[in-house]
């Protein structure tokens, strides 16, 4: 994963992009490490959402492209973040009831790229991830978006829950999909919604799951346990969308 | 791609290969070798449908995972291939109208095994691939298909029109996706069906389109071009299961 996205090695590097207003997504820094310019670094990393860590010279060795990271090595995203009122403004500017994709975790830079096309396609103001244990705006999600990035925005938050909490109460109504939901032609999802899809792995978190208002399932006829996240993405979206025509 | 796929290389190798029953997609032999043993790995491999190259001795090499090619590498498949029989037997063993997947030229190992998976959960009884210029089934097919591949039969064949040809003597109905087709939500797809799906790029070809019954649209809103193959497939294949749902 971290080889696709922009990396940047080295303080002064580090400091440049920082201050020309890059999004740092991630940071390495040699554990014990104190000096001014880490410092400058630190205090840049901590005004923004970059994740910090903090490492053995080793793990540092390991992840250089150059063998020249002086003790930092950070990670940019490929393409800038939005805010979550981007996504509402442009619902508005539509004239259209918000439509906003929650990703819990995705990993796989080939389907969160996948996503975010579909998103485009399928109508939706926005896509939100996490900061935390999952896949970034990196290059190849970028080119898996097949330019849907450029036009899509892409909100990161701290806590997928909480934000769910805080856009309910701007009258946002949550469906998450499970195989223990109902089947999603039953469900009115016509309204202001947000669609939240779960881990490759895992599905959606038991957290994330409580606060949804709906938990859809898609009908699966197969002998295996799931399908792909991004189809199960395009799949639900569709039935909004098809949804949505049938009440125009 | 062919890194991805079982690789054998050298005479006797090749040749057990063939004996053992394996189905050998692609050769790659020298250019100009006329010895015993080439002439019989021809001759196993003319009795197949496997594709011959014949290269120049540099091309080995490169191909070569062991530089111990011998004047010929042979990729297999990662999986065995059906034949589109074994399709309309599982449809009627389950009692139901046949529902086949066709794709036309999918370059993307990933699209493969993401679309294998979707055919086993939207419950079509089989997927038919070309044998030329597309993807086989190699182990990030099988990989990405999680677990699909035991249980979806998957066919090559030699000519994609004249296969649509043939299966529409048994009373299958096509359906393709294109931009300049109906909305797929006022067709008609409960009957005996055929999806095909068109290349990454360049869509659904022209011949193959033409003989389809049907060409369906997915409603785009988006600035972009078009869904990923995959999503496009799994979206498509969704309004079908729902259509025979209601019908049901």
């Amino acid at each position: 994963m971290h080889n696709e996205e922009l990396t940047i090695e080295g303080r002064n590097a580090v400091i440049e992009a920082f201050r020309s207003g890059k999004s740092i997504d991630r940071l390495f820094i040699l554990d014990g490490c104190q000096d001014g310019p880490i410092k400058t670094i630190l205090r840049e990393a901590k005004k923004g959402d970059t994740i910090l860590n903090f490492v053995k010279k080793e793990r540092l060795d390991q992840l250089s492209n150059t063998g020249k990271h002086q003790g930092v090595i950070a990670y940019a995203a490929a393409y800038e973040y939005s805010e979550i009122e981007d996504m509402f403004a442009l619902a508005e500017e539509k004239g259209e009831p918000p439509f906003l994709i929650l990703l819990d975790n995705i990993e796989d830079p080939h389907n969160l790229g996948a996503i975010i096309r579909t998103a485009n396609q399928a109508g939706a103001h926005g896509v939100i991830i996490p900061k935390r244990h999952a896949v970034g705006l990196t290059a190849t999600v970028a080119r898996t978006s097949a330019g849907a990035l450029n036009y899509t925005p892409v909100a990161k938050v701290t806590n997928m829950a909480n934000t769910i909490e805080q856009l309910k109460e701007k009258g946002i109504w949550f469906v998450c999909a499970d195989m223990d939901g109902e089947v999603m032609y039953n469900l009115d999802l016509t309204g202001p919604i947000g669609l939240v899809i779960g881990n490759e792995g895992e599905g959606v978190g038991r957290l994330v799951k409580e606060k949804c208002d709906f938990v859809a399932k898609i009908p699966m006829k197969g002998d295996i346990d799931s399908l792909n996240a991004s189809v199960a993405m395009g799949v639900l979206s569709y039935e909004i969308v098809r949804q949505r025509i049938n009440k125009g």
